[in-house]
């Protein structure tokens, strides 16, 4: 059986995000064993590399061998036992599959609802920290890949501290692509996937653990349900000690250097910047079409912008459009949003003017075969406004 | 940072096997979406392809997003509930795995003990069945990596089914390099790893679950303690619903459904009968050299084969020389056979005429540099008269 060539279809989804050459090539590069010396070299230069993403000094940072999922798995399961109370706050798809996770480690979940398409308050979140004495764990999604919405950090660490709890954030769709800063923000326990603004191909999930998440998880009493994503096992394998556990995701682990490679060579600041103005853009253009941002100025992601599909336009139609006519992806909203919204993702290498130029153009032109008058030249050109105000 | 390029180690160890060069370019090919139609396609074939590799019809046939270990963990924790018996035979480092992972699920767990280097007694297992009723699950290391020893499947599936408790087998160093033969044998569920003797990169775990492990499954009481590796979502994600779940990790499914095709191509009889070819060969070379395997015949898997270090020989300065002067790498013993056993790899793609010359011809000359006389001529003229009785 012969695999079908894939198509270069342009991933402006939520997810993955486009791959540079440079990381396919790393990928395919002779297969080493998983203790291997230089192997070992490779995973010690990985984890320097994605403290430097995570801007972070946290000794226990690797990437969780599975996808961003797995990595939220892993927060929770090394750190909550049964009977541990948790706070999240759910805001989306995202915050509503950690309280499931979280759930089934057998612990309290209390849930802070907010609004899709918005932050979760601080104030309600304080509300339920005082109510609820003893929380253990308070976990918030920095962006809700769902919606699109950033949740700042600050106030949250703030509550967790005066009510010592720790700080677990879903950065899955912020890391590589706006400021994370695990150090400087206090996080304790903080994720990612590598298929969003870090460029890579999915299949691993970066965490970072700092002390005061070590010191809960060294003082568990029982033992963590997931022998695949217990701590103890993996800080054995990416620690000295290199005592075996899993056989490592070679292949994937050179592919994850090479992106966070490129990310040290543009520079964080440069890459957050990128991010910014290309998103600003887009939205700028796809408003001349009549398309609507989701969430505010204030709280909207640079690396996935949620809109709301535009009346009588229908959404698979323009998507299956999208993709067959122009090579383009992008996706569908989720749960109450289906149907409904569309998210765009501008991540990592995926984040550039032609891209946004080309979805411009492509939805313009669609629109116009559905009958839904706009010209794209005008969305380009708005958006073209964008960069010369940056100029 | 550069990452330092992979030396040409030729790897035969327990794995990684090595990769051939189709595997490695269909790994760098365009990453799509996990929801491209394409990709779908591509999921589908994959699990097509999984499907004759395991010899079986069960439709939940799919590669689990994660090492061989969470193939073990995805087949345990939906099985498991707390309360629930299971015997499980450990005769090396997997079985002993297998248990750990089991009693994490809540489950109570038998053991039955065996000599590492041979497989498991069924007198013995039929003893422990008998003296603890309802046993929900007998799981078995079809292949114990640890130790070279292949369990015989047939007495074990006996048993299971006089007892009606599900079969559980461990085939991460079989599946591809011997018979597993799901349906004829009529095991329940097994699980393997991409990077034994299936040749692909390590980081996927194909796994396949018949009627009987299902029906268990639809009559658990209690959700499955893993959100990543629970069976309702992932079959909901590999089959027609295609509800998402988590985002696959693309570009190692093109690896597996490239080592996958070419096994394919070969067939499976023609691969089985190359494994049995060059493990007998090697281990004819071998024992002139003074190494003797720690499995008899009869036990031996043609897929690792674990030998006895020779006496006044230092385990890792052989290694270190292996991998330093000669690109080879082999594997060290685990637990008990620590200092005591090498293993061996010869699977996938590495096992070939030209590799077990390659070791042979290295070892002799190593042997030799630190004192223990022998000669790698007489090694490969008795590992060629082996390639002589298969013409």
């Amino acid at each position: 059986m012969q695999m079908k060539k894939p198509a270069e279809v342009l991933l402006l989804g939520p997810g993955p995000s486009p791959v540079h050459p440079r990381i396919l090539e790393a990928l395919s590069r002779h297969t080493l064993g998983h203790l291997d010396p230089d192997f070992l070299a490779i995973m010690n230069q990985t984890s320097d590399l994605l403290r430097y993403v995570f801007e972070t000094n946290n000794q226990v940072t690797f990437p969780v061998s599975g996808t961003g999922s797995a990595g939220m798995e892993a927060a929770l399961v090394n750190i909550l036992e049964p009977g541990d109370k948790a706070v999240i706050g759910v805001n989306g798809v995202f915050g509503q599959r950690m309280v499931d996770v979280a759930s089934r480690c057998g612990a309290e979940v209390i849930e802070v609802e907010a609004q899709w398409g918005g932050p979760v308050e601080p104030d309600l979140l304080e509300k339920t920290l005082t109510a609820h004495p003893d929380v253990k764990l308070l976990g918030v999604v920095h962006a809700e890949t769902s919606t699109g919405a950033r949740q700042p950090l600050e106030p949250v660490v703030e509550l967790a501290r005066k009510h010592e709890a720790l700080v677990l954030v879903d950065a899955v769709t912020s890391l590589g692509g706006l400021p994370v800063e695990v150090d400087r923000r206090d996080l304790d326990i903080v994720y990612s996937g590598n298929q969003k603004c870090l460029g890579a191909p999915p299949g691993l999930a970066p965490i970072t653990f700092g002390d005061r998440a070590l010191e809960k998880f060294r003082n568990r009493k029982s033992k963590v349900q997931s022998w695949y994503l217990d701590l103890s096992f993996l800080t054995r394998y990416w620690g000295e000690e290199r005592f075996y556990h899993h056989t490592a995701p070679i292949n994937m682990i050179y592919a994850l250097f090479e992106a966070l490679s490129i990310i040290k060579e543009e520079g964080l600041e440069e890459r957050f910047a990128r991010h910014l103005l290309h998103s600003s853009a887009l939205v700028a253009g796809l408003k001349v079409l009549g398309v609507q941002p989701v969430v505010s100025d204030k709280y909207r992601l640079p690396s996935l912008i949620a809109v709301w599909i535009p009346e009588n336009i229908e959404d698979s139609e323009v998507r299956s459009r999208l993709r067959k006519d122009y090579l383009i992806e992008i996706g569908g909203g989720l749960g109450p949003f289906k149907g409904r919204v569309w998210r765009i993702g501008m991540m990592g290498n995926g984040s550039r003017r032609e891209n946004v130029e080309r979805l411009l153009k492509a939805l313009g032109e669609i629109f116009n075969q559905l009958g839904h008058k706009c010209s794209h030249e005008e969305a380009l050109s708005e958006a073209g406004k964008v960069y010369q105000q940056q100029i």
